[in-house]
Formats: structure tokens, sequence, C-alpha cells
């Protein structure tokens, strides 16, 4: 799903007198162990195609840290803009994907659908042998990272879908996907004032809860790690520098909401999730894409990234980051490395 | 000079490909002791015609409220919102203003000039006999209500613009001007990405430059309230509310910046500046006019303006608030009480 193409292919977010509407239809296949669908799980034959820039994307890229999946699926990272049709490998030699060949993800969804019409999204996992889309499902791309890679998951592999907590899990992800995830897309794009309004209160109403829980557990379900972190991290590193002014969630900066700022630093500098952040990216996909809330296509310069590397406060409470016998990630492949001008954890080198 | 129709007649404030460049032709008379350009200082004559959404009219009010020119001089108060032709009287009943029956500001420039081709601007001082704008030139009517206006100045009434500081003022107040005032204008108002970023770094520049000048005294020039204070408060008070979102001139909120924030903090709560300050019109007017770079109209609920009647730390510093003589000016008149539900000043009731 990405952050743009999901809605339509027009290119347009907001329209007048509605409210805002994601397409939620994706290409549903899994990859499981149990190949039902025809696809097994097999190192080095899928291809994870992500935007750095797209939050949605950054859940799978966060889950393939955590779990050290990199050497059994491959990075396709395609550019922070794209046009009306697709996301582009523009940052690739010759603006190329080297692996698939493809200039445009457009192309890996017309290999598997030659008139596929919906959004061209990201993430997506593409099947290198035949370079079509697998599936763009991306609350199940997370998940069956967790639960059908595991054979090939580093040594240490958190387990972040642990199997007795599921059910609390997914309802606090469904909870968080419509008031927080999708909840700060409603109020950007809402087509009305009173849309706005309502979705603003929404959002905000969640906001102060996520404050209160977070006020009770350095994470979100305790003192491990789990999906549901992978899940709000995306939101919150990207609402100060985007969603704040962009979209109009401008109650107050999450920098003035103690937990849900402490807890956004924590997982910044945590390996895994900090790394995977390209401020640059987020900033200028949000403001040259979608011209119909900024139709200028100037990206901002600030606000300065750098406070995500200030010290946090959640040390304070029970820690067991990674689980039991879990440890942390090991650094990200250097191919992988964000350009250093982008993240603050290189340019501030704390 | 209003903060949009200034620079055209058109509506559009962004020009693709170019720097923001505004219209600094007025038209130039000035109402003397002498009477010079044939309009007297005379009590109930003329009228200040306004927006309480305008920074440029704002300065006009606070000097009126300062220097107790209630009675003698009377306020049109414009609405938020105005066409691509004019500010209007929709506030009134009947939305037309009662003193001089006009529906729009514009009449009043045409009853002057017929075919007047700038823009139609706040503040605009008309002459209630004949119905006419005598002038719109902002930065000459407030050195003229401090300067020309004192035999009807209430007693106590600081002084402004004293006279063995004018040179220092002048060139305080012309910095300012294109750099602070103007400047937050040309930042939003950037045609390009290029010209975005150099506004941006020499709008930052010169708000370093003024939170140093702001921590050694406790007004721009000393112990006491000037001109200078007049000019610069206006643009300060707008910036979290739009000018950190709506005009991308987001390195931080004003709020992180301890002098300039705790400065604008104790103006708003001194008698004659913060009880001129409308909150909601001017959101209302920045983003429900400047469709260019608001294209939805949406008006963000936030943020929240209570903090700044939070208390300030500027006691710190020697004080002569009103000078020599000088005493603060009486609550506002009934009749121009800014809305209740506008102004965090009566809302949070400290």
């Amino acid at each position: 799903m990405s952050t743009s193409d999901a809605n339509d292919q027009t290119g347009s977010y907001v329209h007048a007198g509605k409210p805002f509407d994601r397409d939620m239809t994706y290409i549903p296949d899994r990859i499981t162990v149990d190949a039902r669908d025809g696809w097994p799980v097999e190192a080095g034959r899928y291809r994870l195609a992500v935007s750095r820039a797209c939050p949605w994307a950054n859940r799978t890229i966060i889950s393939r840290r955590l779990l050290g999946l990199e050497d059994a699926i491959s990075l396709a990272i395609a550019g922070p803009t794209h046009d009306k049709r697709s996301w582009t490998f523009d940052l690739d030699e010759g603006g190329v994907d080297p692996v698939l060949g493809y200039e445009r993800l457009q192309q890996a969804y017309f290999a598997r659908y030659p008139d596929y019409p919906r959004g061209i999204t990201v993430p997506a996992m593409v099947d290198v042998p035949t370079r079509a889309v697998v599936t763009n499902d991306f609350q199940q791309i997370t998940l069956d990272l967790a639960t059908q890679w595991t054979a090939l998951q580093r040594e240490g592999a958190p387990d972040l879908y642990p199997e007795e907590r599921r059910g609390e899990i997914d309802e606090l992800n469904r909870w968080m996907l419509h008031r927080v995830n999708n909840g700060v897309y409603k109020v950007g794009f809402a087509g009305t004032q009173s849309d706005y309004e309502r979705e603003y209160r929404e959002l905000w109403a969640a906001l102060d809860e996520l404050e209160d829980r977070l006020s009770r557990s350095r994470y979100l379900m305790g003192p491990a790690i789990t999906e549901a972190d992978v899940r709000l991290f995306p939101t919150l590193v990207r609402f100060d520098l985007v969603y704040y002014s962009h979209f109009k969630a401008n109650r107050q900066p999450l920098f003035t909401m103690p937990n849900l700022w402490n807890y956004t630093k924590d997982l910044f500098q945590t390996p895994g999730f900090g790394d995977t952040i390209d401020v640059e990216h987020i900033k200028e996909h949000y403001y040259a894409v979608q011209t119909d809330i900024n139709p200028t296509r100037v990206v901002p310069l600030g606000p300065d990234p750098a406070p995500l590397i200030d010290p946090h406060d959640r040390d304070r409470f029970p820690t067991d980051t990674w689980g039991p016998g879990g440890t942390a990630p090991q650094p990200p492949l250097a191919a992988e490395v964000v350009d250093p001008a982008h993240t603050p954890l290189v340019v501030r080198g704390r």
C-alpha cells in the first residue's frame, strides 16, 4: 500500500466534499511454508519492492531487518516520488532495478495481471523467476515474515507475533490502522472542513490513548517489541516531519507528548528501526507527490530531525526488547545503509 | 497592506519559477498636524479599516490601543476572508459597515480613485465625510499615529517613536520588514524550491539575530515598548499558528526559541497587544484565502494557542514598559472586544 497510488491512479487524494477512502483490496496471495497459494518460502526467490518514503513499506523493511531476512529476501528500493502510474527505480543505475530489469514497479504488476486496474503500491513481494508481483497485501506480508519465514530467520530473531498474544495484537493493530496509521491520511485528505475536524478529533483521541498506554510499558505489548510496534513506529516517526503540517494534524507536535515521543526516539535508536528511515525521502514523497494539498511541490527544509537521537527515558520500564533468547539485529547490509546525509543517526554521529 | 491583495488582484500569490515580490506602492497621503496633504488631524473624522487577520493592519490596531486613540479614530473591522476583489464587511449587521455604508472596502478606494488599479489593502484610513480612502501606507500610518496625533492621545500614552532613537528604530524596522515581517511571505509564496530555500535561510538567520538581541533587553529597543515592538509582535504571534506550517517556515516552532517566545508571550499579555488578536480570524484568513498553497481551504484546528498565556520570564530585565510618565492603556472598548471563543486570554480565564 503506497501512500499514494493506493487510492486511485489519478494522483489526486482529496475529493471535494468527500472523506478519504483508501482502497483496501490487495493481491491476497501469501508466501507460506505449505505453499498453499503456490508460493513457497524460499531463500533468494523473492524481491521485496519498497520505497523508504512509504510508512506501509517501512513496516516490511523493519521486519526484514529485525528478523535477519536480508540474505533470504532481497530489496528493491524505489525513489521517493512517482508519477501517476507507478513507483520508479530512479535511484538505481540507469534507472533500472538491477535484478528485475524494470524501470517501473508497474511492470511487475503487469507481469502478473496485464490489465491490473488498481494502484501500483509498495510494499510488493515480487517473484524473481517470473518477475511478477506475488502480493502487495501489506498487512499480511509482515505477519508472514514473522510466522512463515522462521526457518530462514537469523539466530536470535525476536518473535514479533507470539502465538498467545495474537488476538490482542490483532485487535490493537486493527484499531491503530483505522485511527492512527490511516487516521493521519483521513485528516490530511479530508475533502471538507467537517470531515477534517471529525478525523482530527478521532486521531488525537487515539494518540491520547496511546500516550496513556505507553505510560505503562516500554513497548505497546509490554517489555518486548512486537508486530504492533513495527506498525506504529513508521507513523510516529513521520508525524512531526510531515503529518503535523502537511496533513494539518497539528494539535501539538509529537515531541510535546512525553511517552509517544520518548517511545519514538527509543525505537529510532534501536537497530532495525531508525536505520531504515530516510528523512529526505519521506519529506520529498509527501510534499512533491501530493500536489492537491501542496501544489507548489516545495519541500520544507525543516523541521530538524536531530532530536530523534536525543536521549530517551524508556529505560525506566522492565525491558526484554528481543524477547526470550532474542538478540539485536546486525547492522544493515552495506548496500542498504541510508545516505548519511539523510539520517540524523549518522549526521550527528552519536 | 493586506496579506493578500497587495500583490495582485487575481488572488494568486505563488508564481511558478518566481520569488514573491510584494507591491509596495501605496496611496502616500498623510494625516498631519499641518494638514500638508489636505488631511488634518481631527477627532471623529477618520475611520480605520482593518482586518484582525492581517499582520500589517494589526500594527495599527495595536498603536491605536496603546495611544488611546479609540475615541478619536473609529474602527471598521472587515472579516477574515475576502474574495479576489476586496475585503468585505461581512461581520457587520447586514454585511454593511455602519458608518461608511459599504459592503466592500473597495468602495472606499473607488470613492477616492474610480479606477484604482492596485490591491484593496488593509489597513486603510478612510475620510468619513467623503467616504474615500486617505491612505493605505501601512508603514507611515503607525508613525503618524505616534507623532501627529499626540494632542488626541490619552494621558499616559507611551512615546512609541522617541525622537532621539528614530534613526535606530527606522534601521531595525527596515531590516525586520524585509527579513522577518515580509520574510515569512517570501518563504511561503516562493515559486521555486531554490527561492524557498534561500528565503528560509534568510528568515531563520534573522530570527536567530532577534533571539540573540532579545537576550539583552525586555523589548527590542530596551526597557520600554517602541514602534519596533509594535511591528514585530504581529509576525511573531502568527508564527506557530500559521507561518510554521502554511508557509513552511519550519526549522523549529517559535515556542522552542526561548527569548522570542517569552517576548511573544510577554507582549501578548500586555494590554493593547494580546487583546487585538483573533486567533480564529488569523487562521481562517491564511488557510481559506491563499488557495494556491492550500487548495482544499481546510483550516487547521491546531495548534492550541493557550500557551500564549503561560508565564514568561521577561521580568528579569530592567523594565519601563510605558516609558517616562507612561501608563498602560485601558481595556478595549466593549464593542471591540475580540470574541471570547477566539482568544485564549478569555478562554483560559487566567
